[in-house]
């Protein structure tokens, strides 16, 4: 089975509508957020290249066709959206986009879409669960890593994400983001992420005695092995496994004070000879907890941050947009917006400008993208897809890690504050507001004020 | 690609290590919830289906073996793991489950699994991200539709789930638990829940005039037209659709005072002779926003839910565990248990019992397996896989869906609430509390309590 049926079926239905009417001209959407979630003071955009894999891959098999055209509401479409339309769909847009791994912020449009207005409409929901999904995971996982200040952060969130596909953008997204491995088998089959395991309790609990377990695991997998010390007394469990003579990489620990078994632990695995042994922390862990354990000064080496990064738990959905800005019709083409009490949009094909001064970002400039963009500004958005084919091979996702890396690094300090993280400020050009205050709708709803 | 790498590479790891080490006796693990999150009195089991599909279709083909013997962590590993055990790997084992839709509570085992070491070990990470995702949908959608009071619930949230995998395994287990349909036209196919759809305020916004819009859409989709009215200015809106003549089977309410301005649609279209024509709302809908529209008496018809459901927002993660219970080693059977703080668990094979009282359940049992059960009471997790394969076809979407309404409505009322949902009362048993005192490795950590 194809893509093509993960979309609302409104979608479709508003497709076949645009059809009937004629009414396919050009039309542009803009993908962005409208606020960003509490605690958070910049986003990282992320899910590009699974977006630009689906807009290729979309076509409509029979199967699909059947069953659309077996809904009851189809029963007015003409035969040939069926017969003609629809067996010959392809998406044949252009589209704009902020590179994976940039700081974004609300109003900033992530994705732009230009393409005949059904197509650019039915590829709505897909673009919103792919972009909103990678982007989320990724702004949790930037905070997780710099309240890490340097220690390593592993994704272990597979067993937490909304299913196993699910975990597989989420172990791309976190390692995007500056994670530094995923536990997640798949995700370092398919996008070449290093892929790090320790033991389970059950592996533990397996064996009639816990150093027969540590003992056995170590036989295996030698000085690899990260041995997990929590299962019935941790102090206990690293004195044994020093005094048989055991050098694991690392020992977790998955429960309890770790502040304090961290320094238990160290203490005695210096005692013991064991200074190379490293300790890995787990346990519903998020940047609050590590940021008081990292200040605690607690001798941890490494984080496994599960629910936290793979839901992005404390704001598991961005409220993500996909709004129409632009549309041909009568031949013109025209900026278009909503009025909706709270919920106004912004006429128009944008483009976003970051300034700096010297290094570090200034200011973003949201502009109709036919605007000259400010001096010492560079433009986020670039064209990645022409005729529904992508413009250039992807960068790797290894290199788009390093890119996040510097783009974060090039953000003012204070707004890359895990808590209080400081306001950055955006700013709308001057013909942009003056197109909105016109509208495509003078209702006399008053004006929409700069945000 | 198959689904064999959809697990944590420390799954592989132990796995391996099992097989090298001849530890490969029957094993039990147990998959439940620790607590509640907040503001919930009850689970809804789901995701069943696909966790059983999951492990009849698990297998290992070239290119994931290829992939695991490249890690450099697997170099010890003998090589009949690669050139035996897994290309004949199968999942073999015996599963016992609550049935979908059926209400759980903490502490009760969901699912639980019997079968040689390493495949039960194997199989962890996909279980726990399939049963708990939908699990938490399900969970949350039971709110969702008590709190509409009889009024229809719709699936709006494909575009806030995690992923278009995970949106059509939302809409799976928001129709479980009693929403009508759903907007995501895949889930509509797979999975044979009814699709329904409106229009978005592109379409309105893609034609010069709002009228022109609703009638262009009517045009073709008759009484059948959901008509979206707030994109510009509500009242207006529908006033000009009712001058026009034209007999949507509703509108839709997006954003805005929905309470105040359903009141005035509701009395226009009444005044207008549109009595048949209901009123939808959505925007960012949840059971609380959703239960003060209901008490506040506003003409509302249906409820359009997205990332509330979809992403169960106010606990996108459940903390479900996945736990040893019992092993074989030295020919013997023994149950076993952790006893981590706050982390530990129960030892052994239980069976969940749930008694009634007439007709309303009255508390759960959790029992070791081979105890007899309550007076009145029924024992929940019933034998579905024998060697790896569904001992019965599995009963329908829309059997489950009665099922799980009509075992919501057995529950005590004051369980079922929205808002301070009473405490439901589940009792352990005696020989189950001895055996957990007796524990493993009575380490001297205390006594397990009552829960």
């Amino acid at each position: 089975m194809s893509d093509a049926l993960a979309t609302d079926v409104y979608e479709l239905a508003m497709m076949a509508g645009y059809y009937e009417h004629r009414h396919t001209g050009l039309a542009t959407f803009e993908l962005l957020t409208r606020h960003l979630p509490p605690g958070r003071s910049l986003l990282i955009a992320a899910g590009l290249e699974q977006a630009l894999d689906y807009l290729e891959r979309l076509s409509f098999d029979r199967a699909d066709i059947e069953y659309v055209r077996s809904l009851p509401m189809f029963a007015g479409i003409s035969p040939s959206f069926f017969e003609e339309i629809l067996p010959r769909f392809r998406f044949s847009g252009e589209v704009w986009a902020i590179e994976e791994g940039t700081p974004v912020f609300p109003q900033e449009p992530i994705l732009r879409v230009t393409a005949p207005l059904p197509e650019a409409q039915l590829v709505e929901t897909a673009l919103l669960a792919i972009v909103s999904y990678q982007t989320s995971v990724a702004s949790k996982a930037i905070r997780v890593v710099e309240s890490a200040d340097g220690r390593s952060v592993i994704d272990y969130g597979a067993r937490r994400a909304h299913g196993i596909d699910s975990a597989l953008h989420a172990a791309r997204a976190a390692y995007l983001a500056g994670c530094d491995a995923t536990s997640y088998t798949d995700a370092g089959r398919r996008f070449g992420i290093p892929v790090s395991g320790t033991m389970a309790h059950s592996w533990v609990m397996s064996f009639a005695d816990e150093l027969e377990a540590f003992q056995k695991f170590s036989s295996i997998y030698g000085d690899r092995a990260v041995l997990l010390v929590d299962t019935y007394d941790t102090a206990a469990a690293v004195d044994r496994l020093i005094t048989s003579g055991l050098k694991p990489a690392a020992v977790r620990l998955d429960s309890g004070d770790v502040v304090h078994l961290s320094r238990i632990v160290r203490h005695r695995l210096d005692g013991g000879g064991l200074r190379r042994t490293q300790i890995v922390v787990s346990g519903d862990l998020d940047e609050y907890k590590i940021a008081d354990i990292v200040a605690a000064g607690a001798p941890v080496d490494a984080f496994g941050v599960g629910a936290a990064i793979a839901t992005s738990s404390d704001a598991p959905s961005l409220g993500t947009l996909y709004k129409l800005v632009e549309v041909e019709r009568g031949g013109q083409t025209v900026g278009v917006m909503k009025l909706s009490p709270d919920k106004r949009t912004l006429p128009g094909r944008k483009q976003v400008w970051r300034r700096y001064k010297g290094d570090t970002a200034d200011s973003d400039f949201v502009m109709l993208a036919d605007e000259p963009g400010p001096e010492e500004a560079v433009p986020l958005l670039q064209r990645v897809m022409v005729d529904g084919r992508r413009q250039q091979p992807s960068r790797s996702l290894g290199e788009l890690r390093l890119s996040c890396r510097e783009a974060v690094d090039r953000m003012p300090i204070p707004v890359r504050g895990v808590r209080d993280g400081a306001r950055y400020p955006i700013r709308f050009s001057d013909a942009l507001m003056a197109r909105s205050r016109a509208g495509n709708r003078p209702a006399g709803t008053g004006t929409l004020q700069s945000v």
